[in-house]
């Protein structure tokens, strides 16, 4: 429990404070106060209390007055104070026949869910305290990327139907309906809306499927690197993951009737068009010959196509669902990356067999979500703003690529190497001298830039994933500087 | 794969037809089509097509061109018929070398979680397929029932705000602070905004509870008859449930201590307040001794409060986690039960341990969910329209419980006994003479209405749970008079 003090304090204490017109006095209030949260569990017998220094501030009164709340609570036998060390809660307070909490902790530690990536905390952390971080580690579009006017008046003019409509487990009919067409229109799938599952992004898309179609044990093939790698989702569905790498013209297929042969592999991830975290795209022969060995080998592909539509210079790639034999493959998309990812809305293309189970499942764990999202992602997909829409954000992603890939080379030059992507949001960056992953964070965090290690996403040391769709485009060049002063601090560090 | 035929035929067809204005015969178009579903998986080596005269009907073509295609396919070695059975996919078909799609049939029956409990999938089919019935099954508000008009008024001037305000993983910050007065205000609970995560709906509250506090192996004690017996989420969390009867005054807690001693129980479920099936309220007395025991156990709590607020003619009861040495529980709630099942808005209040821990499983799960009908809810509970909504609410609910239990004595007085809820939406109907509990159901959906069988929540056989709150109020007798001569056919069916 002891690191988690100075969360707590954060979390608990901001909305409470003395009551300074209260007859009771100040110090015997904050006593009060603590004892509540000892007994409500929020601190567990002993954990350290926060300093009295702390407090004061927290409080916003003098550090006597806390010296003198501690004291009454020791006097309680609710707290135990030992020179040099931190005040905790008692192991023992008081009379034996009191109620104590349940041990909250031990029942976190209980469950399926592995805790998430600890550099993806740290970031998450980091960011979350200082606002001022030029964050290229996000893996979303800025704010003004999104269409939130267009959100707002279509909103506007909703008329929020909860029912019948909204009665599929499925997802809202006409979004699924609006899905179809979109699909048939830019994705060249054919998909029948009975076909389609909505979703709550594709974070549970994928949840769905390493849940419900694969059992603890089960093996499974990724890209690496690979999104997927960053997902403590799929270490806590129990699965064994294998590698296929990526180089510059995406996964390489040519390993995997291998790795299928040796390690019995039930199912494959992929993210063919600009990939997370590489932004490569996979090569057409490569497409060809990953469907054909996974069709020989009856494995079920799980394409992951989030990116296609930002493409910049070129058409949209076809995803490997749009080919006539793709047969095995499950389909997953959302408008996360492409519109608003306030939204929520992702979905699954599957065999109709494949699609009830995963329905059926979902029931357990949320019964669907709410209609209003989906009524507004319809309207969107179908409204006259959609095509500007995607014209604007890919503009606007290009400027952005071109001001970070500028920047690279202009401060960082001599240092990294990477390719400059035609599509998506991410830029895949070497880090040529030798470099720690985390010294690097930790350095670059400090210089006020964010990024992700690639080390998250299953690459050796000395990779960074910057999300230029992220920060404003004027604070890209910024960004870097302050990101070239890291890289140059780290590998000095690293040279003495 | 037999019993998937009919429900495929309405999900794949129905939005393809072929093109009379196409050079392609449409007997050779039909043929495509079909095969194409093979190829994707849709029907299986092995599994049985439509009829032809029903693939003749939903394609609106003559019976002949159906036969032309089927035997266009047979030619092709797709398909196999034998006379005087269906017509099937061949098992081996065409050329050895032809790749054949994954095995979705095994894969679907992969996974953690097991299918929902087979009742309610045949009252939600039966539902579906016949809008007829009345409808006593469904555990919720009638649509007028819903302030729709008031959501609809506030999400007209709702101004879409994704970030940074959205980016808490716990859910919308406002809304939190929002529901922390309301919990204070309405059920004297004293949580801070960081104490409260926001859920998809109770059902997701739940989840995250079993999935992770608990591990698959754990004993868990639950009410019994309980919603928690009718959600395979129990069982497919692994978990061992133990039954503390439920009579008329609600749980009882007596048998706790021994449970607890026999079978390591590690967590108890309650819905105290007008339980979920039987209507009960708990017995001040109870609530206390209940507590003090989980308290000297250290046994966590979840208390599930999601009908308090519909109290008819009393004070709304006092939750659990009201007490002040509720330190042991873990407090559900949610709008879907007195507003809008629609928006799918629940939180839980826990120690802030737990919600961290909970928040960070579930951002595994899918990242949370949209910030619009976080917005909606939040408004929705700070608006003039609140306490108006749950006053006309409450008298319409007092309204339709009159009239269910005034048809019951009338048409069923002989037949069934029950006691008058004073809150909530269903009502508990023992029946006097032996029924069997499918018999029931099938006589009563085919008189046109939909029950829930007792035995569905761990019930012996021959008690109905019957939501009032969900047929229209002028359906109720017409509704009851349809059950009465399902019971009736139902007991004699019996004797003979």
């Amino acid at each position: 429990m002891g690191q988690k003090g100075p969360g707590l304090v954060k979390q608990v204490f901001i909305v409470w404070k003395p009551d300074r017109r209260s007859p009771t006095p100040i110090y015997l209030q904050i006593a009060d106060r603590l004892q509540h949260l000892i007994n409500q569990g929020e601190y567990s017998p002993g954990s350290p209390l926060p300093s009295e220094r702390k407090l004061a501030e927290l409080y916003g009164v003098n550090r006597s007055t806390i010296v003198q709340a501690y004291t009454e609570l020791r006097a309680h036998g609710f707290i135990e104070s030992r020179p040099g060390s931190k005040t905790r809660v008692s192991l023992h307070r008081g009379r034996k026949d009191q109620t104590l909490p349940p041990e909250w902790h031990r029942y976190a530690e209980n469950g399926i869910f592995l805790p998430n990536t600890p550099f993806l905390r740290h970031i998450r952390e980091a960011l979350a305290q200082n606002p001022s971080i030029i964050d290229f580690a996000s893996g979303k579009l800025s704010l003004n990327l999104s269409p939130v006017q267009e959100i707002n008046e279509i909103m506007r003019n909703c008329i929020y139907q909860p029912e019948p409509e909204n009665d599929s487990i499925l997802g809202f009919p006409p979004l699924r309906r609006a899905l179809s067409a979109f699909l048939r229109k830019y994705r060249g799938i054919d998909a029948s809306p009975d076909s389609i599952l909505i979703t709550s992004g594709s974070q549970q898309a994928l949840y769905l499927i390493t849940q419900c179609l694969l059992s603890p044990g089960d093996a499974v093939a990724v890209e690496s690197p690979s999104y997927a790698l960053s997902l403590s989702m799929f270490q806590s569905a129990g699965l064994r993951m294998y590698r296929l790498p990526v180089d510059e013209h995406g996964v390489r297929p040519e390993g995997l009737r291998t790795l299928q042969k040796k390690y019995r592999i039930q199912m494959l991830f992929v993210n063919p068009n600009f990939q997370n975290p590489t932004g490569t795209l996979l090569q057409q022969e490569r497409k060809r010959l990953l469907l054909e060995t996974a069709g020989k080998l009856r494995l079920p592909i799980v394409e992951d196509d989030q990116f296609s539509l930002t493409a910049y210079d070129i058409n949209s790639p076809a995803p490997l669902k749009a080919e006539s034999d793709a047969v095995n493959t499950l389909y997953i998309g959302s408008f996360s990356k492409i519109a608003a990812s306030g939204l929520r809305i992702g979905w699954i293309v599957a065999p109709s067999s494949v699609i009830k189970r995963l329905a059926d499942a979902r029931r357990q764990m949320d019964l669907g979500f709410s209609v209003i999202p989906q009524q507004i992602a319809a309207e969107f997909m179908e409204s006259r703003y959609f095509d500007p829409h995607m014209d604007k954000l890919r503009q606007e992603l290009i400027r952005k690529r071109d001001k970070a890939a500028e920047a690279l080379r202009k401060h960082l030059g001599d240092l990294v190497e990477f390719t400059v992507p035609q599509g998506g949001l991410h830029l895949w960056c070497k880090i040529v001298p030798e470099v720690t992953d985390s010294r690097l964070l930790d350095e670059a965090l400090r210089q006020g830039v964010a990024f992700v290690p690639g080390s998250v996403y299953g690459a050796e040391a000395g990779y960074m994933r910057l999300t230029y769709a992220r920060p404003g485009a004027y604070d890209i060049e910024p960004g870097i500087i302050r990101l070239a002063s890291a890289v140059r601090n780290a590998v000095t560090y690293k040279k003495i």
